[in-house]
């Protein structure tokens, strides 16, 4: 089962060459969803080879432009394709007035059901659910409001044990899947924990930008498998990093510390960095477990399910 | 002085491989004006070595997304890139709110002044002008309202003939090439017609970007050196222009012809067309002096003034 992270921007508010703003795609057992859509993301799909259509959910962290200016694209090219399937749309409050008068001036009506829903600032809140996936909000520490996303794997069913499947009546494996105890039709009770073995831990990916350093969001990142931190600037400008509500590498990398996560990849560099490896080196030296985020590149979130 | 456009983008509203949506940078006497603005403008003008913060002054036809959505970048970029001088949009009469909302939004307070003027979907009213250059509009025919522009050069001063120049006293130069008579001290006049030629003939560039073809315009577009018309279809998809309020190839070589403009240039090509050629054969059978455009040409509008 797939659970899989797509770069498509790594860029900060300016743009710089061969940098493009945030973007990314998530690939979850096979669904789509992509967060954040800074302007050319539609482009950036097309170079990764992604049929947008696929997309079924986009989540927004914030009104910057450098984040979502490629929505409204995106929404209008999904409507000239034919799209009939509903698109969901996650983020802050002031989105819907952003599309909505856009798509009055443009005079558009969508062939298709745009589900335009706020995402509450809160640390912990449900964004979405549904019984693959669940998603929740981080609260993030910006200039306007920004709101990170969690998602997590929803524990999938037990597995049976190769050598007790033969052993279980087909009607009543389903139920032993979910956690049941097998009963036999003279009564007697095989206890769940000698016909199964634990389903693969659920995996997790956080994504946090932009934000000051926010060490509150420990106990939410805890034990995720990978951390998508920002990091605009490198230690030598800690202080501009603060006057803009940005982080520098390092402070990404003592966040992936305490929370304890797997990974941490590393992205939203600002447009003076040529070479982003003075960051992987201020971070790599607080969390070694560090990547670099890059225009294309895919990474796993934790082990692969098999 | 000089006088051309560079074409950024040559797509229609659906993103295609190699095509951009539609924005053009016109160089008049070295002052920038930027008309359209799709998504991606910035990284066009980027490709072009173009810098962005000497463009003056925006012109939007209308608000399909493939002719403004990347229009609040370049605002929100030049913020960020310290511009102080002010900008001038000229657009819609939706475009102010579709920009405000969005600084809202963000949180923005622009740096520089942002003078966001609605543009009168009148055939012949003025746009913009001053001493070097006037903007017209070009009602043309399109889902939502859409105003073409077209930009003349003001005529400028008339030539004082080499032989003569000695003989004209400093102080008067300037009115004699205002196209006064020359007043010698003893009272006698010189005609202005002895002493100067007449200055080059002002040149003149037409932008019809989306319309159904629109006989209309020929007496405002009458004498255009340069013709830029959208040419959306080929003549087999006449119906689908008709359809969708574009033009064929043909049509626009028609309107050209009809108003005795010095070149064609075509645009805004549907994305089922891989090779543009067959709209290049269809126009030049109407009107030989027919040009494509293409991502980062530049073509000179009319004879250069020496």
């Amino acid at each position: 089962m797939r659970f899989e992270v797509t770069t498509l921007g790594t860029g900060a508010a300016l743009p710089a060459r061969g940098r493009y703003p945030s973007a990314q795609l998530l690939n979850i057992h096979e669904r789509l969803f992509l967060i954040d859509c800074g302007e050319g993301t539609q482009e950036r799909l097309r170079m990764a080879q992604v049929n947008m259509g696929r997309i079924e959910r986009v989540f927004i962290s914030h009104m910057h432009g450098d984040h979502y200016l490629g929505l409204m694209g995106l929404i209008s090219s999904l409507h000239l394709l034919g799209r009939t399937a509903p698109l969901g749309v996650h983020g802050p409050r002031e989105l819907r007035e952003v599309i909505e008068v856009q798509l009055r001036a443009s005079g558009t009506y969508l062939r298709y059901p745009l589900h335009i829903q706020p995402v509450e600032h809160v640390s912990g809140a449900v964004v979405f659910r549904d019984n693959q996936v669940e998603v929740t909000g981080l609260a993030l520490r910006h200039r306007v409001e920004c709101t990170g996303f969690l998602f997590r794997e929803m524990p999938g069913p037990r597995k049976l044990l190769k050598e007790k499947v033969a052993s279980i009546p087909h009607y009543a494996r389903q139920g032993v899947k979910m956690g049941g105890d097998l009963v036999l039709p003279d009564g007697s009770v095989v206890p769940n924990s000698e016909l199964t073995a634990p389903p693969p831990p659920p995996r997790s990916y956080a994504y946090c930008s932009d934000t000051a350093y926010a060490p509150e969001l420990v106990p939410f990142l805890r034990g995720t498998d990978l951390l998508y931190h920002e990091a605009t600037f490198s230690e030598a400008l800690a202080a501009r990093a603060k006057e803009t509500m940005h982080s520098t590498a390092r402070q990404a990398a003592t966040l992936a510390r305490d929370a304890g996560v797997g990974q941490l990849m590393l992205g939203h560099f600002s447009s003076r960095y040529k070479d982003v490896s003075v960051l992987l080196h201020e971070a790599t030296e607080v969390f070694p477990e560090t990547l670099l985020s890059e225009e294309g590149s895919t990474f796993q979130v934790g082990r692969p399910h098999l």
